[in-house]
């Protein structure tokens, strides 16, 4: 079994829980390479941060690791992890129980995305983009990776497997590009880095901070602000990150071709990469 | 055990149900009153277009029937029954695999909220209403009744339960007021109705279907057109309505009293009552 369902080997979790009942609780998925969980710190802040917009009580930095512990001990793949906390088993109706005890789902699978990304090479080959239909709505709950993706799931049915197409761009309706469908966007442009201001909407990326942090230590300026698809359109480099896949160069978007990787992008996948090697939790 | 789970006795689903993963499906919340599901037609039509949308395969209304009169065969109280259809298991990962079969989860739940509802008369007293902070999002998904609902949680927890207020009235980011948390709303304007437009945002709930075919039938006209909260604080009458709770008439909101119910309400709740007493789907 590798999943911890509240401590205990378990794959399945109650129907009253109230992540199934309504996409009431938030969760991370991590990288594990080597027996190092990269940007555990990093998930934690954001975990942490979700949990407190959310009001639901945080289990707690230590029980949290000494269960992926528990869980990693007979694993010695790559994989990826996924840790979910929800608002617990409650009763029917949207307001949240005064007593509700939380849920902790901890989960091992197979890094999928990353095989393949590796067997196609994506971090060296580059990217090909496209333009989604599907908006992301306006949110208090902006920034933060809770359990309500149906955004996201209509996003990525836009497109068949089939295609040659790695990712989709989102905008919100107000025709500002926000992200991709599972990652975050960086455009380059004069030498400087911009990036979707994601105070309304989308998902705020582990890597997206982790990129942003080292470009500020290397002095290169980066703006977080309103970008539109003009802006991605007329840019000198384009790449996309999350925290699994690392970052992605765009080679194509839009009838607009790129050589993937661009001189900053490249610079960039370097550091990013030794930060990598060296910090996260070793297990 | 008071649960299905695909056709079985059960009370769990997996971890890797989409339903848990994304809120990827959809569900229908439905009153057992002397064994009478109330409104089932209209349920059915809601959830075979969520599901169309959705692109979920519809498991068809004959096996719920059945998994629902299995169900209810050794209950004989009035309770509230719920439908879920999600996508079912899959791999972690935003896009549907094109092999998904969907899982139905179908449960009975105590009348709680209706029992309280009965126990303070609301329908004939009225309630006391209140206006959120929380917006509610535009959205593709307008209208359907799916398992995204984090905006109904926040909205209903911003107030204690100890208030005496029985719903909250929300709001899109545009100030047109959409609906209650757990409810919609009508207004009556010189012997007028008018509804919100659910075209952006909301649930369109069967109840409310219900009471706009039934005001029809009578020869009253009903608009269904953009609301701001001035339209709502100067109107005749104001009450909110759902399929569980049947019509509450609003008595007080935001400094303004209403005797409640209102002579226009009254007659729609007169109406409603006869016809949920003989439709329906007969167990």
């Amino acid at each position: 079994m590798k999943s911890l369902v509240n401590g205990k080997f378990s794959n399945t979790v109650d129907i009253m829980d109230r992540g199934f009942l309504y996409g009431d609780g938030v969760f991370e998925t991590l990288a594990v390479q080597q027996r190092r969980i990269a940007l555990w710190p990093q998930h934690m802040q954001r975990l942490r941060l979700a949990c407190e917009k959310l009001a639901i009580d945080f289990p707690g930095e230590t029980l949290l690791i000494d269960e992926v512990k528990q869980l990693l001990a007979s694993c010695h793949d790559d994989v990826t992890l996924r840790i979910t906390l929800t608002r617990g088993v409650g009763q029917r109706g949207y307001r949240p129980a005064p007593n509700a005890v939380p849920s902790r789902i901890i989960s091992l699978h197979e890094m999928l995305n990353t095989k393949l990304a590796k067997h196609n090479n994506y971090n060296e080959t580059g990217i090909n983009l496209r333009c989604c239909e599907t908006r992301l709505a306006k949110s208090s709950l902006a920034g933060l990776k809770h359990l309500n993706r149906l955004e996201q799931v209509l996003a990525q049915s836009e497109w068949q497997p089939n295609e040659d197409i790695q990712e989709g761009l989102m905008l919100d309706y107000d025709d500002n590009v926000i992200e991709g469908t599972m990652s975050n966007v960086f455009i380059v442009k004069n030498n400087q880095l911009i990036t979707p201001d994601l105070s309304h909407a989308g998902v705020a990326g582990v890597m997206r901070r982790c990129i942003i942090d080292t470009v500020h230590e290397h002095g290169i300026a980066i703006d977080e602000s309103m970008v539109k698809l003009s802006c991605v359109k007329n840019a000198d480099e384009v790449f996309v990150s999350n925290s699994v896949i690392g970052i992605w160069p765009v080679k194509y978007f839009d009838s607009k071709h790129w050589p993937a990787p661009g001189k900053l992008t490249t610079i960039i996948m370097q550091n990013i990469e030794i930060k990598n090697k060296i910090s996260g939790l070793v297990i």
